[in-house]
């Protein structure tokens, strides 16, 4: 069975609202194991819908619409279907009493164009809308299946998993209800184009499962997606791949569908061990991404944002003879940072970073983007140096990635 | 002109990712003027791809694409474009020399594929991306405009800017640049319907300007949107929106396109203050905020993140005894947080916070979401409770706003 969603209304395209109809549909349908091959979004535009409905009906034998079901002039969707099948609108009693009733139950008054929405194309079902006043439509025609739902986030999934899915459940040949499963392994300490290099035997020779490498800042995603009949056989073909990637990847993927920052809290909760965080380009985000995670109190004490070196100094111990000599950027300055945060208040773990996030501040020696991080433990401390070329913003959020790394793996290893 | 946006990437077909990218792209070409009709979406599929381009080619002026030029195989822009314009692809020499700079630069290995990156259909022009290694193709053939972007959000939005914009404006003929410009107020302390009570006259009847109301955490956002055939027509018109707005709602209007840190920075920066922050529940959120602002070293002395008890008392002298009697979450401990950090680190402010971000440690008089935050300064300290009803991670969202807000509207009556 091939979907395609069409989403109408004019804000979509200009870029007033994001769309997150279309995301929450496609995922409901990839669960279902329906293939979606083309997504579209049409404004509200008599002809121009009708010719995006026509297409899409000619390739795909289901389509569901989003948008467009409202009760003024501009909400066009009722008459693109009624075109594309050619067929009359025609009011529906059933909804009409509805629309009334929901306007009693809230003591608004109800406008005449309210009964707009009453309007369906003669061999539509309505699907009826608690949540507001446009019910849903439900076509079956010439072996196809058209829907179309209000563009309303909340009523649009209400209707979504109330009355589609069940009945997309029932419509489904058996034969065909795959199961499409995907899972997200994710890596750290390689960049997109090394992973893909030791895999690539199983990029190039993919069928099902398939295997989608995704690059974002300090993570590359290896989404792996399997189709079967039943849950179980696809869980097991994901398995197979995931267990050849995580041995060929060792040391590099540190989970799946988790953040590194989970990740990180289960191995200190595990190890008994408690972490400080002194931070100065990062400006307090590697604390915030460390409180992200539910019961982060148990092993994170806090941490330290010495933005000017006086801070550094009185509240990290750095000795001012080492910002002098070396600078605040400097791997020194970020060994003393976590060292001293480990000394001064007693944590097992000492982590920090110091760098020039820009847009000022860089120099030839030592440019916007260089960053040192520091981990300090009861094995020593270690430094690293990294170099980022984006904005400040991106800057501080690939530094904190880089810090959560660096401290994944000296965890991993113990 | 007519345009037409074509998103590339099987993720986007799953639902694994929302697209962003789309909406930012449909806004740059409103604010052109240009007429977007049509955008669609198509997974990682050559022949779908090409299928996609050819009825976009043939019903627009202009398309601009998304997605698919990273290293990888199932990469395929590179080749669909070649293959709707009938090209070869070719090895653009700059673009590979600049991909082999981006690899020395940041010290890392560069791998075969990542030079699948320089091809370019023959007629394309590659538009240098120093943020990644995806350079963007303009291609201008027939009369018509091609435009391929890469998919990561910040390399797309500075390839778009810097390179794509400047040329785009140059081509579009003078005669049809109709003007479609957007302001956005941004309101804080006032919630949506609130906000719309006040303005409800110019929400009924608007024409042209538009004005959208869009509710964020702790934030309302109102979009003036002016059509004119000229841009200082257009400024105008909304400029006398504007300014009716922000007579109605004067004390809540912080500022317009931009973020509350940096109205927060530059009110600090003109009246020579220092700030430190003092975070509990926020967990270094606040803190983050502050310094994604440029040149906040200037005011922003440090922060430190007194996650436990321990620290609240060793780093910020709260009392002990305060803690015992009314709990961390108190606005006693709140004003002594705040307090604390001004008297023992001479900052002229000190902001702090403290509350429970959920999930776990409510109880039945302080329940999950409840924050006290606290503001001391050369004129005393203030302190504020909010309750929150969300997930921990928007609870810290939601508390860190209110923390700017408080901070805010303390420095606007200075």
């Amino acid at each position: 069975m091939k979907a395609e969603i069409i989403c109408v209304g004019s804000e979509l395209l200009l870029g007033q609202i994001v769309d997150t109809n279309a995301t929450f549909l496609a995922e409901k349908l990839a669960e279902l194991g329906i293939d979606l091959y083309y997504k579209s979004t049409v404004g509200d535009n008599l002809p121009r819908l009708i010719a995006v409905l026509k297409q899409a009906w000619k390739r795909a034998d289901l389509l569901i619409l989003s948008g467009g079901l409202g009760p003024t002039m501009d909400d066009l969707t009722r008459e693109g279907i009624a075109m594309l099948l050619e067929e009359e609108l025609v009011t529906d009693p059933v909804s009409q009493s509805r629309i009334e009733e929901y306007f009693r139950r809230r003591g608004a008054p109800m406008t005449e164009n309210n009964l707009r929405q009453a309007l369906r194309p003669a061999s539509a079902i309505p699907l009826p809308n608690p949540l507001g006043t446009a019910p849903g439509l439900w076509v079956e025609k010439t072996g196809k299946i058209l829907i179309a739902l209000p563009g309303v986030p909340v009523e649009m999934k209400y209707l979504m998993e109330e009355e589609v899915l069940p009945r997309l459940q029932r419509a489904i040949p058996a034969k065909e209800s795959a199961c499409l499963l995907s899972k997200v392994l994710k890596v750290v300490g390689l960049g997109e184009s090394a992973v893909e290099e030791e895999i690539m035997d199983l990029l190039t020779a993919q069928q099902n499962p398939t295997i989608a490498p995704l690059a974002k800042r300090g993570e590359v995603l290896l989404r792996i997606t399997a189709k079967a009949d039943r849950r179980e056989k696809a869980e097991s073909m994901i398995g197979k791949v995931e267990d050849e990637i995580r041995q060929r990847l060792a040391g590099y993927v540190f989970g799946s569908d988790q953040e590194l920052e989970e990740v990180v809290g289960r191995i200190l909760t595990e190890k008994g061990l408690t972490l400080g965080i002194a931070e100065s380009c990062t400006g307090g985000l590697i604390s915030h991404r460390i409180t992200e995670v539910p019961g982060s109190s148990a092993y994170y004490a806090g941490g330290i944002t010495a933005y000017s070196n006086t801070w550094k100094i009185r509240l990290l111990g750095v000795k001012e003879e080492l910002i002098q000599e070396y600078g605040a950027v400097s791997p020194q300055v970020a060994a003393a940072m976590a060292e001293g945060l480990r000394k001064q208040y007693g944590v097992d773990l000492g982590l920090s970073s110091t760098g020039i996030a820009g847009p000022g501040g860089g120099t030839p020696q030592k440019p916007v983007g260089l960053v040192y991080l520091g981990l300090a433990s009861s094995n020593g401390t270690i430094t690293k140096e990294m170099k980022f070329l984006w904005n400040r913003s991106e800057n501080k959020v690939a530094a904190a990635q880089a810090a959560l790394t660096l401290l994944w793996q000296y965890l991993r290893e113990l």
